[in-house]
């Protein structure tokens, strides 16, 4: 029988069968695509309407995006690493993994980006996610320009930077909260 | 004859014709509530997915929430200010004038949260949104007890960190694309 | 009839009339010009000595000089944001939007003098005041070279540091002290 | 016969007999009683009318004061120390040796305030002086507290504040200039 | 058959059998005991007498110490984490889960050692330790009087301060050679 | 008759012969070759096992290695001065003015070694090890490739870098223990 996983500290959690419908549906859905909750599910569904609205977001910016999936997750991993948050480097250290096929990569990604085993499009793209996130008053033209001497569409680099700044917002209300990864993060992935 | 405002330097503002159905019905009333267009209505149809869930966790934050909206507004420019946004500091400084009748007060958060004509709870609310910003891994029950001593509830800290979360995220948006306040905002609620 | 304005917070302010000759001259001088009393003349007096050997070197910026008025004033704005000083970033600011005749400029220099509506020659200028605010040991001879290449003379370079400096000095005793600005700073110049 | 001292590297040094009366008069003072020519005099003869108001803040600080001047001394090592400031560490340092009769102190102060051998009362004097140097808008009566736990007066504070903040505006000029101390001041005041 | 492990990128590793006979024996007796060789003992011996020397200290530091070896390796990774070593993180994170027998220890300390699943004394001691690789100027009396009252001695902070302390060094030496984690720690101790 | 030095001010110092045979052997060869015992030998005999390894490290940078003794005492004095660690400044500043004939240097380097009177080399190579000292994740190819154009090999860089990290454990353990120079130090070398 699971345990009932540790889900945040400093809130409490709703118990599933008090939350709107839609919000049960997602859980039960993300349930069974894991094979278990992911603990933000039950963080987030403390106030409802935030629920739906950091939900949607972060489906925006995963299903409708010039990114592939493993480097949304690349610049996740590096801008939590980078904010010390621990739900996030773990949790989506497991899907970047399984994204990337790469069992190394979230370590060195949460570690330090800068010499990580990616190539030279990724690190400049994770230069300014990490930039965004450190000192976002300095972005400029030039940081555009060497995303574009790579590929980059000003519509990918609207899309780094939007996954970036999610996170930002993200990586805060884990610490807030102080939300928990689940066990099965810490080990998936990583064969 | 209105001139076009000035809206993001870094990427093509969308016509508003080309624009999904629910995008302009929004652009358009908050046009008419305001009597000009805020620029981020037309920086975020970038992306429409991304316009929606931005603008649906923003109405989540004022309208779902413990706090005053004065205290949204206080909270945006104090954290506004920590991240240097022009954007947030110029437009939600005039929501904070209007919103607590207070002339004076944009320029104070956004300056220096710490000597501002504010009440004790006020200064907590905000000491403790501006860690969240600067030093978000340092966030901890202490923070908690002095929100609670001050008559904070649990609910009213988490609404607190998520709207500085959320403009860590805004702010980032709008230094990715340097998107600019309207001139009318400089003026509003100065008398 | 005026209200007594609200002038520093940590000391006592000295009635006018018990001050030295020549400081009651210079108040009553400046009151003319300004229609109100700037508080920080009466701040300073707090120290006849520091009020006379301040105002000189604040004269002597202002009149003796490579640069325009403005030129000084977009200085001492983008420094004293950086300082996050409130008296500095609302009465100079006043005086920029007035000299600069640039209604948005305080605005756009206090919260990011990067993204400001300036020429390159004002960028550099602003670039190197507030490096030597920041990290003043790594001014080189790159930034005279930077300097020198728009046109800015080393005599003119002297000027731009001795104000940054200078509001150094002064964005300090403003903290120090808990210096405020006049109400009537807030709305001059923005028509 | 003496050799020209090295003065200041980024600026041409006007030759004595070029400036005006009183300066010549001021060096040749200084001249009298260290017996050379402390660079500083020299270097801030480029600009007459700021060598004036410099020296008039320096002697105000000195002279019409609340503290002993091994005490404005000793701040002036602190605070020229985080700047970085080698003339004012090197040339101050010689001073406070001389005025604390204290051969090991300046190192102490300019490398770590914390560990120095010197009396609580001090200790707090330079911790505050240290704050207004790196966090000045952190600032709050808790330090005008804890400074008159120790005796200082209000009116000491002031000087304390602005002996702190006048080196802020001296080291960044020699920062700036990249001011040189006289080779003398390195070994002055050491047995 | 073993694949060569990636050691280091930016010195070349001096062949086994070119080392002298000490550094061989030693290498030869970590290997046995790994069942692999941890790239540190051939990245180290590029000096010889560095190596001796780095691992002599090392040795003393587990072995002649008032600590248990897993409050060594919880110092080791939180320091590690603060200084972003990816070698220090994933070599000592598989000997912390193994020594402390937690399988998640690791990332909450390399990530955030403030919310780490840890009692008050270990986060008193890796508080100090933390501070002791950040801010290492300001530790004080006060560091040492929290740590005795958890029951450290006088003995046991030497120890968690030369841990820390060294960690300081080859936490440097590792980004200075860029030197690589084996592929085996990323995964011991995870079950 | 010598008085005795003070040696650390956090931790007993252990009596000179209830020490180990080949301590006692090494701190009087010491004060034989200085005519003073350096305190860092009596500090560290604290822990006789750290004391050997300690020295054998620091003899191995001094003899075993690509650069000159006043290189190594550059580096030292540079990194010792951004750590605020006072009895490096001072004891190595000593030796840095004995094997350099440089009588100004060590303040010089201790306060900002940009503005030092060295070659492009040296500047390079302090460069680095500050560098490796503050961002040490942020070392790069670059760095090497700088430091080669200066003609260093790459076995001079490992010795560089090196240097550096083995004095960012030293100024540590100095830190924890506020070891303290000897007054011999503070004037040695000054001629």
């Amino acid at each position: 029988m699971p345990q009932t996983p540790d889900v945040m500290r400093r809130f409490e959690v709703p118990p599933r069968d008090t939350l709107p419908d839609d919000l049960q549906e997602r859980i039960d859905a993300e349930t069974e695509r894991a094979g278990f909750t992911p603990t933000i599910f039950r963080a987030m569904s403390y106030r409802p309407s935030h629920f739906r609205a950091f939900f949607d977001y972060h489906d925006a910016l995963v299903e409708n995006t010039e990114l592939e999936r493993e480097e949304v997750e690349m610049i996740v991993v590096a801008v939590s690493g980078v904010n010390d948050c621990l739900y996030c480097v773990v949790a989506h250290g497991a899907l970047l993994r399984i994204y990337a096929s790469a069992p190394k990569l979230a370590e060195q990604l949460a570690t330090n980006h800068r010499i990580a085993d990616i190539n030279d499009a990724h690190r400049a793209m994770l230069d300014v996610a990490v930039k965004l996130t450190e000192e976002p008053a300095k972005i400029s033209e030039d940081d555009f320009d060497r995303l574009e001497s790579h590929g980059f569409s000003r519509k990918a680099i609207w899309d780094i930077g939007s996954v970036a700044a999610f996170f930002n917002l993200s990586n805060r209300l884990v610490h807030l909260a102080d939300i928990r990864p689940n066990d099965e993060f810490y080990t998936m992935g990583r064969d």
